[in-house]
């Protein structure tokens, strides 16, 4: 027999702060809790360490008894991480426990586990986020940036949930793809280090041929939905613009779905209404408190609650474009000439963001949208007149952001897909696996996009979507 | 008023057949129902058809009256999409209920809405798996894949709750990067489309310098777990390895852990163990039953439940890479002398294979591998021999398998962390980010990888993992 041939030893993990204050141990135990200091104060007699270890948006009171010996033993700043070992007992504060640190007691013990230099850049005092994404390693030690985090795990277990009740399977797409979707030509490349930079001939591509990052997984939904009948996905995407707003990253994450047995528009509206309603009402039924928990701005409260009501409180309007050209002009536009669009002219972000937030004062569901605007794959209308083409296909609008879903019924015949493809000169042959799927038991389907950290951004009442993804990524700014 | 101007209309999409199976509608009512055939067959008086829509692993029988007269009436085959408007009633087959289609009754309908031409390469008999991978955009409507597709869908979805029940954040860190993780230069560039091949100089680069996809997200997701306590991901990640086997993918998905107060690799050990056990659990206690019911082979579907069995019905071993050596040139490499591993070598694949396969009989943990076989992060282990030096790692080895998880405590002083990079050689002026965790309130942890992609063929007795990714990507092939 080996000397230390073992079973896996059963050593458990140290409790989170979390878990403590959701199950407490027994009033009076002797406990030990780790976490980072997010401040200290002391009176004469007591001390206090609020201490957080990120699991959920409470901090875990720590009192200390002979508040000057401990100071003066233990060199104790904020953002130092600790370990402190002491009584667990019930508290007259504003948790129903506290965990209390006394030097006499043997037993009790606190040491710093990692220590902070002086240019530790998180303090107290609050900064803005725009300055905080200066330090990428730090900013989510933040109460309101960790607590996005949490609020983005949270969204997206509540999305599974939701897709599994309907039915849906949750599929992976590829994300390296020959193909481009949008046919925008903002993609990225991808070659292997070793063959970059080699030239253009078919040994010198990893993949036997030129190869982009995808844009949209929806050619390849499509492909699965049409053997799985519903299925969804929740990917990063990749887009090349150069543009640097407050909702625009390149790279992204796309929330797309894709369903059979769908021929009209309004299915594809009345299940993304479906769909962004179930989300808002789990936050505030309680999804959501974590969230309102760690906002120090009551104002800022004010206005997330005010959005989540304003979404769960009425059925959403929905109009067409044509519709929605002639509201601009007649209200928006009402006196100013000049601004008036013409049938065909694109519905800008402005637009969008009057006709939610000030004219509806709610989300809103634009459809039938000019085929000139639109991609290749969009069936014609099923008011279709040939004097204003349009397409059966609509967006997503919200107050504040402009567009959060993008979505269409799918072409599903052969005939008519490979005309319209021809007709705007594309390449159909490199697309002949997605009409293949046309040519064999094919099915009408549709299905949309929905830019997860837009979603988000306006149901966390962040101004910048920057600031709801850990690590953004953006013309000019790779730093890690 | 404008003409049209409405609410959403409260438009439903039609039942999946999943849900008309669970939920199933009162006996004898009108219903229409869509799918793809998957046989017909006929009797003198009556024909059946197996519908399926992908949804779950049943299929429909739709059984239809005056069969010839059907028959010549519509050129039904398999493959096409229909749908049928008939009587839901009660059935004496191996299912509740069964569609009735009578032509005579003037509510009954059938209809065709995809055809399939002649060379539709799906047919009733069985093609191998490696024979369907020719059709990607079809293989996922044979019983078998489809259900792997689920199959996947599910595991997710108990991922997601067991993480949840652990006090995990799920975040996405991201896929650009400008850092290395393993060193290993196995990795893809990326560049925008507009600035690829314009040459290396600064303002060359989309984001500012040179940027590959991520080959591990470990060191994103450690800056993360010290601010969360505990993170996870389910994130592609990307390798530019010129090797095509049943195991490896040029793109794939890895499942990565990260938790803070860890200082004993029997920590992660014991947590990988309780992570997979619990997925295992599930599909046993029902989870796996879609799965199972596709399988048309009794063999395969008594190799998956073995694996389940063996996984959960005992404590796995866990022996060191020291006694991984002794035992594999004692028992495996006996009377071959040529064989023998030295100490230092690698363990390859088929040692791992023969260890959990053969001479455990059960997943393995193999810890304390020596340190010049493993990354820069990762401590010395607990009994260091200066001469025998080894670090504080893990992996988790499968039968048929091998390597499933990999993991470590990582180094979590900045003034070791720093020595052994600069031991190494490594750039660490570029690293700098990620020693800043180091030099702020930093705690011990640890963490580990998975394999997704592996964890899904063994648990899903899939022997090649290309076949449970909808698109596998590997060198020379990216089709579409």
């Amino acid at each position: 027999m080996l000397r230390s041939l073992h079973t896996a030893a059963r050593t458990n993990l140290a409790p989170t702060i979390k878990h403590l204050l959701e199950n407490p141990p027994t009033a009076s135990s002797l406990l030990t809790c780790n976490g980072h200091i997010k401040s200290i104060r002391h009176s004469k007699n007591a001390g206090f360490i609020d201490l957080s270890d990120g699991s959920n948006q409470h901090s875990l009171s720590v009192v200390f008894k002979s508040p000057l010996d401990v100071l003066a033993a233990h060199q104790l700043k904020v953002g130092q991480s600790i370990s402190v070992k002491g009584s667990w007992i019930e508290s007259k504060g504003s948790q129903d426990y506290e965990l209390v640190f006394n030097p006499l007691e043997p037993d009790h013990a606190i040491s710093i586990i990692g220590d902070v230099g002086e240019d530790y850049p998180i303090q107290k005092k609050l900064s803005t986020f725009q300055h905080l994404r200066n330090f990428p390693t730090f900013r989510h030690r933040t109460a309101t940036l960790g607590s996005m985090l949490r609020f983005r795990s949270v969204v997206e277990s509540k999305l599974m949930d939701f897709f599994n009740s309907q039915d849906f399977t949750k599929v992976v797409p590829p994300l390296i793809t020959s193909s481009d979707c949008e046919g925008a030509g903002e993609q990225f490349k991808v070659e292997s280090l070793t063959n970059s930079g080699k030239g253009d001939s078919e040994e010198n591509y990893f993949f036997g041929k030129p190869s982009y990052l995808t844009v949209s997984t929806q050619l390849h939904l499509e492909v699965l939905a049409l053997s799985l009948n519903r299925a969804w996905t929740l990917t990063p995407c990749f887009r090349a613009e150069v543009s640097n707003t407050n909702r625009h990253l390149s790279e992204f994450w796309m929330l797309e779905a894709e369903m059979c047995y769908v021929d009209d528009v309004h299915q594809l509206t009345a299940f993304s209404e479906k769909l962004v309603k179930y989300i808002t009402n789990e936050l505030r039924n309680g999804a959501g408190e974590d969230l309102l928990n760690s906002r120090f701005s009551r104002e800022d409260v004010k206005i997330i609650k005010a959005r989540w009501d304003s979404i769960l409180d009425k059925e959403w309007p929905t109009i067409t474009y044509t519709e929605a050209i002639e509201i601009i002009n007649r209200v928006m536009n009402k006196g100013r000439l000049k601004n008036r669009l013409q049938w065909g002219d694109s519905i800008q972000t402005p637009h969008e963001k009057w006709l939610a937030g000030v004219h509806f004062n709610s989300p809103v569901f634009i459809t039938d949208y000019p085929a000139s605007e639109k991609p290749f794959y969009m069936p014609k209308s099923k008011n279709y007149e040939s004097e204003r083409p349009t397409v059966a296909c609509y967006d997503l609008i919200l107050p504040e952001i402009g567009e959060l879903i993008g979505g269409s019924v799918r072409e599903h015949r052969y005939d008519e897909l490979l005309a319209e493809m021809k007709a705007r000169g594309m390449n159909h042959e490199d697309m002949e696996w997605y009409l293949s799927t046309r040519a064999h038991g094919s099915v009408p389907h549709g299905g949309f996009g929905l830019g997860f950290e837009r979603l988000l951004a306006y149901l966390g009442g962040m101004e910048n979507i920057k600031d709801v993804i850990p690590f953004p990524r953006v013309p000019q700014s790779c730093s890690c």
